[in-house]
């Protein structure tokens, strides 16, 4: 089945550098090793390979999410795919869930969410900085996820709307002022994730999850170490990231005696 | 919404102990602070408390996919949350994917599959030791899948029945036995991962992807920490897993110069 | 050269247990595999094999700084082999020093600077609990180190004595509370090294850092990988230490601008 | 004590750029932030602040082996304080000490084996390439190790010929190959490391030191991992060092029925 108008293609030219591209009828892309004409790529199918018009190689790939986070438009720090597989995992988003994404930023992790929860779900994303939604709506637009998901442009400070959420994923630079809201969004047993790059911010958010009713609070940090793939020379890069953020993970809970305005807002 | 009969919860008692139960109306769960029973627990919504018959606490919380993994039935290593999130993102699963699973093992990773392919999508397991299958077959049931499942018991040296499949998970003892098939059942840009504990294997695998048409192959390997969660000591648990396995991954590519007999395999 | 009374051995039995242990002319030293007679030992030589009363192999060899480490008399936290080497090169310790050791502890640190000060050097090390100091003192006359050290039964709240050390290792819960008196004791340029186990505990004594006149500070953490001997499969072992201290590093300067209090304190 | 002529200096300017220099009577250094006049060095302590031409700060600082390490003429790979620190620990280097060290390279190690084997030690350095003899011999030199060291230009394919020693580095291409010629020239109980940077050599090197009388072979890696230093921010730095070495130890030892070739080689 031959490459479509509007496709999103991940081209792999030969010397290694990698674009995403969309095709567009009559039109090319340029590269430092010549041109990629469009009509061309409507020739082939994924997987194929093409030559630019300096004659060089190329492949014509299908980008999947790892590579529309590293390729897509953005003005904010992302969630690192290290980091993500994890908290999608911990988040237990599935099929039909309803989630909250507190910021929204670019749109990296609310795109993650809007796949997982498929047509029967809904992500309901918060942010307050106008020039951010537009980013976001752009990104959330290209990869098809506009109709599962509810864009928000308010500060979490004015409250969450939702309840009974199942999931929610919290980055902001202060997520200990905003955790009884998060706690009002989420249902009994609902999945909270903070992710903060300072140890500081993490010791102010564990301070704060002592005193509310969550339980099972878990910290985690990843390092992931990639090897290079010459198989006589099996080795680990030289060099490797070192600090992403730190992902906090805890459950919503409903003590019997559980503080009275805590109550009195769930109702 | 009360819990109710046949419902799976993560029963979290006071000290920190956890527990898989299913809920059975007239029976109890029997734990060494005392027993809960379930007519209790069926008059509670998740995310409550209960107390066993000695008066200690326990939470009733859902299951998610990390707690079923960690205590599902199983006979065989399984692979991690901490590298299955990772592999699911670079595998670029989603819903109404069609994929392959060689070895089912107790089914794990299988059961992550078929939750991201969506009612739509279909995952075909392979698996040659009829013990594995049963204990396999157990897990789906419990958590739902066994629709999205085609298991069969097959050697894969008598090769793989599917072709054009999105992405294919190998974990075997040698997959540098079976790369060709794999190539064959990829659809074009198709991902593969594999999963190979020692170093050996992985300079076997690689030496093995370079004679095919695969390209964009990457090896990594993940080392996660977890903190304390007390805020006012806060620091790193003082032991943690080293290793679990190397992830391998690869895309299927369609030379135009491709071997010839790979060619013939896939028509 | 055969080994003599007196000396200490470390002892390898066959099954890979391993005991540090004193010979002593007509004794003998008892296992799970049966007696090492000492008068046998010393018919040997050190790298040579010895039987068991239950003709089980063993073999003798020397102890060095890390089987001193991990099979010392102690009470304390140690700092750990992954560590220790690290922070002796970053403190410069070397033939003729002059070190400050701040709390001794069990020895273990104390032990390793008097090794490097050499004969012309010297160690005084503070301790204000006397049950640690027999246990230290008991510990460096095995090591044969006694002469190199000054052992000071002092609380450093009543300040350090020593003027122009080359370097001092601070180990205390609050190091904030003693960098003034730490910049007091050091000569120009003198490094510091401190271990704290809590992120907590370093934020305080950066803060404290910054006010005073130290410079290039640095903080560092180590991840030791063991792996598995086996050349067929080659990989780490499954667990590992996550983590022991973070290590801060600093030097002493004398900024012409220095507070004037500092300044003084020095004359 | 006024820094004096020809001693070795390490610069520290106000924007955190470092230098390693000699200091000449009436010559000066150049920086990008203005000359630095030795005359007035050498009215300067160490520790002190020095002005630049310009007007810009600086800090007269001892350089120890790290910086030496860091900052030394070379043209090769050099071991990194990270894997040094625990290499010499684990040799169990100390004074009085006969080492060898194959192969010289820059003479990275080889000094800092010069360090601890104090004026009754001695190091055997072999090097085979005449360009890398006189680099390492210039550092030697600088360092003030010539004398305990004794650099021999020879090709270890001809032998080793010392006996008895304490300690073994070995840092060739090809490990394997020499550790027969290893284990004859260290003292039972003898200590060897070797360093390799890919998988496929330690998996050669355990596979041939399993055939040899060697015992307690282990096998590292570390991985460390710096701090920024700001304490309401604190957190890793963003990237790191992912891999240096793999580094391997092992003990020579005599077990009565050894190999009889190695017997008549060691007398």
């Amino acid at each position: 089945m031959p490459i479509k108008e509007g496709e999103r293609v991940y081209l792999q030219l030969e010397d290694g550098k990698k674009y995403l591209i969309k095709v567009e009828r009559g039109k090319f892309f340029s590269t430092h090793l010549g041109n990629i004409y469009f009509d061309q790529v409507m020739e082939k199918e994924f997987g194929e390979e093409i030559y630019t018009s300096q004659g060089k190689k190329a492949f014509l790939l299908q980008p999947g999410i790892v590579e529309d986070i590293f390729h897509m438009k953005r003005r904010t720090q992302i969630v690192y795919p290290k980091d993500l597989g994890f908290i999608l995992l911990m988040l237990d988003v599935k099929e039909n869930d309803r989630v909250i994404d507190v910021g929204l930023g670019s749109g990296a992790m609310c795109g993650a969410l809007a796949r997982l929860v498929g047509e029967g779900g809904k992500v309901y994303a918060y942010e307050k900085r106008e020039e951010f939604i537009a980013i976001a709506r752009y990104n959330l637009s290209e990869w098809g996820w506009e109709d599962r998901v509810e864009i928000k442009e308010k500060d979490i400070k004015d409250g969450l709307e939702e309840r009974e959420v199942d999931a929610l994923f919290l980055d902001v630079p202060n997520p200990w002022d905003y955790l009884e809201e998060c706690w009002r969004a989420l249902r009994g047993g609902g999945r909270l994730a903070i992710v903060s790059p300072t140890a500081g911010q993490v010791m102010e958010v564990l301070r704060k999850l002592e005193s509310l009713p969550f339980r099972g609070t878990e910290v985690w940090e990843s390092l992931f170490r990639q090897y290079k793939v010459n198989p006589s020379a099996f080795r680990p890069t030289d060099r490797m990231v070192a600090h992403t953020t730190y992902m906090i993970f805890s459950r919503k809970v409903l003590p019997s005696a559980c503080s009275s305005d805590l109550k009195e807002a769930e109702n």
